[in-house]
């Protein structure tokens, strides 16, 4: 792609460096931003360099959050026994829409991923073994995606603390409520089976 | 969707503001900068702001350029007898690609869309005008995009010149170059019919 402008040039490249945004895509984007009123193309450069370089982490759960402790940490009516392990933030928001939980959470920063060299000293796992080691933990819930990286990542925490005394469990897997069961994968299917609860557990929740 | 951040939630907003990127999209997209290295982001937070408060545009055709008169507008091997009329900087950066012109161009930054609200002021057509009737200009080849906006633009240009003794022409519509007849739409089929040229004419292009 030739530009006729160094500046356009330099914008379309480093905004296709985004993931799954290409070199035409970019070139879409830049160009509508051009077409828009100076301020939108402002606003968004000023919100994307105050966001990596004012942005804070929770000193407790490792979530993004604009105070040293963040809302949910710090929450009196929340409880501290039961923290639920997730990947990142992203999760911590889908979980927190259900209402249906009430503990505090641990984001990772990620998964143990070999492949892509993420180990788990990358990860904020010491911090929170060491919560557990203090024992203010009761039950640790492990809400990680279910893929190969997820039950690694898993089983390593799990192998660090169990001599701790600490309960573990792990989100369930199976059908979708309101799917078809002809639709749903084998290995799902398969699980939810192996896995069935009692029918009076099901008619609480 | 509850952001834990107003850093955070102000970057997936104005992010989100772009065409085709929801607010799932650009959480993603934000939360892939959090992981990157900072100059990451504030390259493209530079990137994006200088665009806009320093592009230029040619005074003559109207293409994003660094110069008060584009590279294109100012090589002498090109002749400004023949102006091919489009309607971005992207129909330009085609045109080239295909390495088959050598007149120069007129960007009209859109195309005039009542349905918009964009009409014949909002777009530079005047400067056209001007460059006809000041005699400099043998033909103008209309490019644009063969919708009813482009069809109505092209119309209203002709109106504006055809006193003034130049003559028009439009690219040419038909089936791609390997494509499928069978494939083809009706009314593209149907137009390279009545449009068909001497296969004489086509051997040489």
């Amino acid at each position: 792609m030739e530009f006729s402008s160094k500046l356009l040039e330099k914008a379309v490249n480093e905004m296709s460096q985004l993931p799954g945004i290409g070199k035409r895509t970019a070139l879409r984007l830049v160009l509508h931003l051009l077409n828009q009123p100076e301020e939108q193309s402002i606003q968004l450069a000023n919100a994307l360099s105050q966001l990596r370089t004012e942005i804070n982490f929770c000193k407790s759960c490792h979530n993004i959050s604009d105070t040293e402790l963040c809302e949910i940490c710090s929450n009196p009516r929340r409880t501290a026994e039961i923290i639920c392990v997730v990947e990142d933030v992203r999760d911590v928001m889908a979980i927190e829409n259900t209402s249906s939980f009430k503990g505090l959470y641990h984001v990772l920063g990620g998964k143990i991923s070999p492949m892509d060299g993420i180990g788990p000293t990358d990860l904020n796992i010491q911090s929170l073994v060491e919560k557990v080691k203090n024992g203010q933990v009761k039950e640790l819930i492990f809400a990680l995606g279910s893929t190969m990286e997820g039950d690694t990542t898993n089983f390593y925490i799990y192998k660090q603390i169990q001599d701790y005394g600490v309960e573990t469990s792990t989100i369930a897997r199976g059908i979708s409520v309101g799917n078809e069961l002809e639709y749903t994968d084998e290995i799902t299917l398969g699980r939810s089976i192996v896995n069935r609860i009692p029918f009076e557990t099901s008619l609480k929740s």
